[in-house]
């Protein structure tokens, strides 16, 4: 058995708190590929849940510890999970949904071409997926002196998105769909949800089981905008020194030409 | 050649806009593991970085593309990412690091015991790290229209904290150390970056080879704060409604159970 076997199966055997070993710090290629897998097959799911499949409980158990093991500015964990799986809760979520994707329809009055291809895009599931997670963000946990959030503020909630993003790819390699519903009011989640004042709803996630995850993003596919090319969202030294600006004589000139 | 070898190849030819084909949609045990383990091994690393060891341009090209594969709020990839080698921009950056933290320290002048245990901690790696990364938000990117952004403006930020997620975990298993370095200034690094006043900095990040990954964060090891158990941060349908209020009849008393 290879270190990273004890590694996996003492996490399926629900030790939340174990810490590989020093010795298991490599990856192997397999390993290494599972996490580009997830991180490049990943998909906001909207559409096409398996509405009577529900998520076994020990692979919800890992998709949360994967949250909760996010970095965290000065280790403060200022994440929360609620679990919804109330149809009336969930009801009341969707009629917040209704009410704001409305007012976002007449943003776009002055660009009836674009507003026929939003129309016909399905937004969220719901109703339809396995389960609801809202993800809110704490600061009072563990304050007021966080180390490392006394300079920018927006730290604690940047750490509860990295929060957001190891729950997405865990349940992409458990084989299950999350899509971030957004086009809700806060204050409609706060009232539904019962959440504190001093507490902030960051994302409303839909789970489910899919039949498949699409091989591009659903806005992609749509035609709704394109994919960036990666050389064009990276600069060299400072903002604006772009591949383009580069010479042969840079030292960042052999790094720009690994770049598509 | 399994699909999954097909999809790191591809990977690793630098086909930066690969998709996986749906036929390759599940996770073998050995690539679910790689997920997990780097999310329950990915450290900030603020010590111990090997400063003469550089990353290899195909590694740094891997990670880059793990962070602009994030998910993005209406797909508006409002992400860039800044850089940074020359050893004189990073100077400025420490200067401003340590303007920071000395106005940290003095928030702890009434408590004595902790504001010793602050100054014995190592918090950034920002000249001895291989190469700093500073991720940036543009909200005019693909604007004004931002689909998904129209009810709640800060989920354009919250992507850019998603590809730093994936950057964070990308980085891991290529065996490269990440700190993220929060002390700072933002208006001090939009004037060394020379970043335009539209664009925000979201991380500060020092990527560099370590010599081992601690077992656990520096924070926990250092008792500054403790890790929270995972049922503490769960809530059932909603705010408030945490394990301890489950009665053995509810619907979630079988999944309160397979938690710790």
């Amino acid at each position: 058995m290879s270190d990273s076997d004890i590694h996996y199966r003492n996490y399926n055997n629900n030790n939340n708190h174990y810490y590989p070993s020093s010795s298991s710090s490599s990856f192997s290629s397999c390993e290494k590929e599972g996490l580009y897998k997830a991180i490049l097959s990943r998909r906001d799911v909207r559409s096409h849940f398996i509405s009577d499949k529900n998520i076994p409980n020990d692979a919800l158990v890992r998709i949360l510890n994967a949250a909760h093991h996010a970095p965290s500015v000065g280790f403060s964990q200022p994440w929360n999970f609620i679990l919804i799986k109330d149809k009336s809760i969930r009801q009341q979520v969707k009629e917040s949904f209704l009410t704001e994707y409305k007012k976002s329809i007449s943003m776009l009055d002055n660009d009836k071409t674009r507003q026929e291809k939003y129309l016909s895009l399905k937004l969220e599931g719901i109703m339809e997926s396995a389960i609801n997670i809202c993800v809110t963000y704490d600061h009072t946990k563990f304050g007021p002196f966080i180390l490392g959030r006394t300079s920018i503020a927006e730290t604690g909630v940047y750490s509860v998105c990295c929060a957001i993003q190891n729950l997405w790819l865990a349940a992409r390699a458990e084989g299950i769909g999350v899509g971030w519903v957004s086009i809700l009011s806060n204050e409609d989640l706060q009232k539904i949800l019962l959440i504190p004042e001093h507490v902030r709803p960051v994302a409303y996630l839909c789970l489910g089981y899919v039949e498949e995850f699409a091989a591009k993003p659903d806005l992609e596919n749509a035609g709704w905008l394109h994919r960036i090319e990666l050389s064009e969202v990276i600069c060299y030294e400072q903002w604006g020194y772009s591949r383009s600006a580069i010479s042969s004589s840079d030292s960042w000139s052999e790094f720009c030409s690994n770049i598509q």
